[in-house]
């Protein structure tokens, strides 16, 4: 079986009267929505918009929950007990998916954004604590391959979606190195970034080497980071390597 | 068929480290918890703790979801466009619901708090905004009879559950005046209030009078407000007017 | 003694990561910055961010308090005891002069956000209990001619700035309408009406007719509202207008 | 020069509705009032009636400045960058400045609460941040006698007043033990301990050795949790120690 290779997009990451990346316009581009649930950005009536908007345009949705700090954009470290972190994940998860019911849109994933995404894999007692929680929905989680994102995955019988970060920068490993350290990949290199992976799994890392991202030969989710500068520029060149790879294997 | 009397508490509305009403002694003697769901007062970590607290005393759980306003406690008057507040009621009530299913406690009502319920019944756009989510779940609504709050629930097909307020005083209409304007019964007089409206559907009036409380012959829950002063001394004469009349009942 | 005329902006509307207006440009362009302080938007670092810019570019700020609502943006109403404005109206401008002081910058002007300066005109106990607070800095108010703001400012004994609002349309008292009730004021009509009001202090109000704006011959400052769409073109219009008044003026 | 034993308080650490310690009778005991500024808890209300209860009882008031987390109380590790703590010790204390200014009662000292207090001794960077806010107010620091807090005074020019922890434990180096590790010091051990310390400086370590914390002689600030259980209790051990001691000397 051929592996498939689909854009997620972090959404609804506005609150109230500010705005933040260009959901309309990525919406468009995106198979799949991750909405924010109103503790790292989101607010009940963006929420519903967003989930208004995936469905209109037949995007599949998932919950994209982060820690309780709409100030740091979930991006700050926060030592918060993980039985807090367990509830936590079952209110905003529970609250978005209200919404979907109401829609008639059924959750399709759940992908922790920012900072939490990180403790989860390496904290495990934030790992436990959030997957406690996650497997109560009975849907994917979308997370690092070959990290505690994996592991946690078996241990709780979730299922695991591999995700493929296009605008950053991968070690010899073939693992994420975080932007604070290495900034992003320039737009000029997204579009042979992607060809590479879709046809290899495979990356140049930044210290220039051949690495290995560890899909092992699965299904991946990229990520398109809505709130960053170039999200139209960077999901376009996704979408056509997606798509042109389909196209030319279709053809064949 | 004779209506019972049963008690509902607003319960969880502490918010972190700050405590509200003496929860664990009310528990014991309630029998319907109505959980504050992080916009009024809660967070998810007191959210699930009283869930557990009322599922461990056998006590069913409806939501109580207020405006989103801690600071003023949900009790100032705010001007949120409807549609805003429809996201809200479904927000609220689905972070809840996300809680029960975890420790597999059915969702038993919904009844707003403080400043929503009264503009729920006051103004007709934010009644059917609310309504329109409060539906969406299946639950009975608690709320006064003879208002809006009745109409409501028949239009949109929700089961009304009336109330009654032991510690507030009521008019020559069988309605509820607000604690601002008549302050509360003094706790000496609310057995034999209970003791009446158990009896008779009746009570004694501010103005002195006999008035009717439009429950039809109906059952009704009695709120006791965890919040005030005196919550437990209330709760306890609430309590043994329904006990005692019921042991009376089944001893005739 | 020639009236002068300048523009006043409503800057630092951004909160954590999220950004309002474009300050950057504005601020080049602007005379007095209105700096929001934590309330209805901002939070202390882009308050003392924002004061550095003004600083930078010469600009005079001045307090913009509101209502504490960021999910409303402090437009919608709430119905705040008057003591908590008083204490809130303190906190909030307290708050941004220890910046300032730091900066060695002083405090220019009040001029309060939204509903909250809307409410200071239309409901008497919240104008006093602001007035309370406001005249402890002993700086001058920013408001409308005509209104309580002026006598407000008169009883208190407050300097009192009136204000015009290039963007907004006027009735035919020399009064605003409210952006709700009428729009906005075309673009392309900006630069006439600033014309005109500079040379004789009237407008063509919404219904056609001339109207004079009550500023009885004083000095005012023009708001250009950083927050909506075309901000850097309004202020654009508002800049020339002024400028090529002063020019003419000193060459004849 | 006899040192001097005062009594310091966290106060006004309630939130809306949300009471904590019992600051009325805690005003009457205490010499020193810290009031929390509105970040880990306090409004603006409570901020201005706790400043006029303090004035009532001529207790002088510290600010007492948190992180920007009502959740956690302030207690929870917040990764927040230097240069925002910052902006958030300028923006703390300046709104209780203003609330001072208006009472005609003088800004005492700053002594930071919970986590904040503990990073700011245990992270250089945020220990700068923090001081090169706290040095423009021109008031003491209250803070760990032998810690970075007293270093930091040097650097920036600001006086260190040390602080005594009555319901702590005391390591053989004179240094604190955090609550978490070794709990408190039970109620009847209060009364010998402050004997001892205002006799001797030294205390019996949680390892039952003698140890001096490092005071040098210098007067010093007992601190007493307000919203710990035994509050009350505590304090009065606390007065009655430091009153019965200054009796014995003056009669001497």
């Amino acid at each position: 079986m051929v592996p498939k290779v689909v854009i997620n997009c972090d959404m609804g990451e506005g609150y109230g009267n500010w705005k933040m990346g260009p959901d309309e316009e990525l919406m468009a581009l995106t198979d799949q929505a991750n909405i924010a649930c109103g503790f790292h950005a989101g607010d009940p009536t963006t929420m519903m918009k967003t989930v208004r908007l995936a469905k209109k345009h037949g995007v599949v949705v998932g919950a994209h929950p982060g820690l309780p700090d709409k100030e740091g954009f979930g991006r700050r470290l926060m030592d918060i007990p993980p039985e807090d972190l367990y509830c936590q994940m079952l209110y905003q998860v529970g609250s978005l998916k209200a919404m979907l019911d109401v829609e008639g849109v059924p959750l399709n994933h759940i992908k922790p954004h920012g900072k939490l995404y990180r403790m989860i894999k390496d904290d495990p007692e934030v790992g436990h604590a959030c997957f406690r929680a996650i497997k109560t929905f009975n849907v994917p989680f979308v997370g690092l391959p070959g990290t505690a994102h994996e592991e946690l995955c078996k241990e709780y019988g979730v299922d695991f979606h591999p995700e493929f970060f296009p605008d950053l920068w991968y070690d010899d490993m073939g693992q994420t190195v975080p932007i604070l350290t290495a900034g992003r990949v320039p737009q000029d290199q997204i579009r042979p970034k992607m060809d590479k992976i879709i046809a290899t799994q495979q990356v140049t890392s930044i210290k220039g080497n051949e690495a290995t991202v560890p899909f092992a030969g699965r299904s991946f989710t990229c990520c398109v980071h809505s709130d960053l500068p170039g999200a139209l520029e960077c999901i376009k060149h996704v979408r056509n390597a997606i798509d042109e790879a389909a196209a030319s294997k279709s053809a064949s």
